[in-house]
């Protein structure tokens, strides 16, 4: 039988599931934040994902709002000693608030490594708040795209531009804001153990034919499930973005996630990265039926992928 | 009967009772937080308050970075609508990271006042992140000490100075550290609804004559409960900090909080902003039963405080 925390090979814990705002997000009134609110559906908190090589070190994927709170539900995260944690490193993707702003969180003198490639570091150090991580205790590390290291021992990372936009603090009035740029401040992570091979890809803009013939062929690709349709917020009455406009491609339709992985050999695909409004959070939905159907299961938070 | 939402008059509820790293804090492994991921004492979100005039419209004062769960919990804030919120206004009474990086979670276009000081508010637009709150729906007002103002309707505050220290994360290494700066980057809040006098002091390095002599005569004062003793942290074997060190003045001893109040007439005295290892969080401590004795109640998450 095995024992949780001794065994090898790669292992992904889902810590928070939700896109920005998480489920229910804390002033929407939309359907699904309401049934979440009565206990209709289950809640879900925001992007953040844990791996692991040999089940004793791990590295949190993104920081959430939500991250006290995820460590606490998590008993694989909690305090070994005094205030010795199971944690080697933490990775973000991009410097949207739904993965940063959990950084504040981690900042009571505890050490790990925190990776992000050079462009997302400036973000970071552009905002005097994130000195809270003491950089006597806290180590920033650069990762350069496309170099593969060691992220925790029995676990390699490799980064790789993904076609997105600036977090939206970021974007000034006036000036033009495009949602398809690919540097290195929005990444996918490629993730391997054991000789298996994941993808962490929790926002993307659009599966350009590079992408596509990256991932192909992986045991594992969790990906960006922001939103069922493009115009899904206007239809729901609570914005007037589209999923393009925020740099999201959506699930559904010609130019959709299910569309344009359907000809690709992946082990496992789970969505990951679900806005407040999408419909396949309601586990009778038609729509998470469809999604089902094509091979993708839909993430939430605590759930656990071994390969 | 009184109908929840539509009573007059002051009323408070306790978003958040815990200080900085809350209950259990993510990388704590004390007694107190081990006792908290086991469900053996209740788990304690960080510090928040939440008070209305008029039953109808809130303000919250301070925004944790557990605000998103603190509003999922709390009915009286819910959505009214696709959008609508009965929020008129947050304040925050330093730049604190357990007060202020809440405010990262309230983006979503989502219309309020955003009250400070000029000092607390040049603490914020140094951090473009706080962009997040688009200045052309989130209005940032600064309140000048000793000015009454209107907080939401049928509620009134007035800010004043109290003893504190600036944020950790703006330490500079090798500059002394003073924490007892009387300035206006920490404050108390003054409330007033329909007669009543509240205050609400969730940092406070020490009890000066003249704060004293403000606060003796109200109806309730919620007041920092950081420490029960000054080398605390210490004993739990989880820091170096004094509480002085970290501008909070304790709870018990001859220079402690208990004994500086006991002269004074007030109507109620909650202690809120209590760090983990503070053992009046559990029911069956003396400390607490001490406390309990000197008139003081500890505040919990959700507890409801009316005049």
């Amino acid at each position: 039988m095995r024992q949780r925390g001794v065994s090898t090979g790669f292992r992904a814990l889902i810590l928070g599931a939700a896109a920005g705002g998480g489920l229910p997000q804390w002033n929407c009134g939309c359907r699904n934040c309401n049934l979440a609110r009565q206990g209709e559906i289950a809640p879900q908190t925001q992007s953040s994902l844990a791996v692991t090589g040999d089940g004793r070190h791990w590295t949190v994927l993104n920081a959430s709002p939500d991250i006290r709170d995820q460590f606490t539900r998590t008993p694989a995260l909690h305090p070994t000693g005094q205030r010795e944690l199971p944690l080697s490193s933490v990775l973000v993707t991009n410097g949207d608030i739904d993965h940063v702003a959990g950084l504040l969180t981690l900042r009571e003198m505890q050490p790990f490594t925190l990776l992000a490639t050079a462009g997302i570091h400036d973000i970071l150090s552009n905002n005097p708040i994130f000195d809270a991580l003491n950089p006597e205790v806290v180590t920033r590390s650069t990762v350069t795209l496309e170099v593969p290291f060691s992220i925790a021992p029995g676990l390699q990372a490799t980064l790789f531009p993904v076609p997105g936009k600036t977090p939206l603090y970021m974007e000034r009035i006036g000036e033009e804001v495009r949602t398809d740029v690919i540097g290195d401040q929005t990444v996918g992570v490629k993730l391997e153990a054991d000789g298996d091979v994941a993808y962490y890809i929790p926002g993307c803009a659009y599966l350009s034919p590079d992408l596509a013939d990256r991932i192909d062929g992986a045991d594992l690709v969790l990906f960006d499930g922001t939103l069922w349709r493009d115009d899904e917020m206007r239809l729901a009455g609570v914005g007037v973005k589209t999923g393009k406009r925020m740099g999201h491609m959506s699930m559904s339709g010609p130019e959709g996630s299910i569309a344009a992985f359907a000809p690709l050999d992946i082990g496992r695909k789970v969505y990951v990265h679900m806005n407040n409004t999408n419909p396949v959070f309601r586990p009778d939905a038609p729509e998470r039926a469809e999604a089902e159907a094509a091979g993708w299961m839909i993430g939430q938070d605590g759930m656990e992928i071994q390969l």
